[in-house]
This record gives C-alpha cells, structure tokens and sequence, in this order.
C-alpha cells in the first residue's frame, strides 16, 4: 500500500531555539516590529510502501525515534494518508 | 490582536532535494526498505501582534515573499490562528 507521511519535528519548548532567534532579529530589522517569537523545525513529507496502514505508522514511528528526530531536544508528529 | 502564524516553506517539485536524498538513503540503510522518496522542508511558528487578521496575513504573506522563502526554488502555505 503507497502512503504519504507527512511528519513535523520541533524543538521542545524550554529548549533555545538559536535559528528562530535569528529569524525574529532579521524579521525585526526588515520592519516586522510585531513579531513575537519565532521557532524553526523540520517538515518532512516521506512517500512509503506498508503492507498495511499500522505497519506504516510503526515504520513511521521508528523512522522518527532512531533518524529524523533528536528526542532529547526534539519532538515529532505525523500525519499519514494514502497515495 | 496576538496570532500564531504556522508557516510551511518546501522545495517545488522538480527541485532536487539533496537532503531529502540523503534522508532516504540513510533510511535506507537503516532497514526501511519501503521507503521511495523523502521531501524536507521548513516549519515555523511565528507568533505576532497584528491590528487584525487581514494586516497579519499580509505581514505573514510579505515575511514569506522577503525572507522565509526563497520564492525561486521554494513554495510557502500558512494558516493563521488567534494565539
């Protein structure tokens, strides 16, 4: 079965986010006098084959536990829907 | 008014993603067999002080367009919320 898993990583809150900072000093500095905040992560669209939707959803899990996420720092979630 | 702006930034397609190859290769080499393509992109959450919606969609619209996205290569998609 061809699935689409469309899956956020994001920095714990708590944890500094140097890159949002950044972000919100360039914003600043280009007018954008209203910006609060600004936190960065990663968006991750990975195209798969499961036999299954629940084996899919296991791969998924573990593709964000052992790769694509730092769980120390960072969190995941995901979304997962047919081709 | 305070609003969370959520905002996608990723590659259009036919751009090649080096990253995402990189991804699916050490996924790959991980034992996830199913795994036929890997897209990543940036997610940020910017939280602002706008009069109303309309101004913080432009102003989210013009931070996309002046430096969240480099619109030659990048797509961005956003949703605004009340925070």
């Amino acid at each position: 079965m061809a699935m689409t898993a469309r899956i956020w990583v994001t920095l714990k809150s708590g944890v500094l986010d140097p890159q949002g900072k950044a972000i919100a000093g360039a914003l600043d500095s280009l007018g954008f006098s209203g910006v609060e905040d600004v936190r960065q992560g990663k968006y991750l669209e990975v195209k798969l084959d499961a036999p299954d939707e629940a084996q899919a959803r296991q791969d998924v899990e573990r593709m964000c536990e052992e790769l694509l996420a730092n769980t120390v720092i960072e969190t995941y979630r995901f979304e997962l829907e047919q081709a």
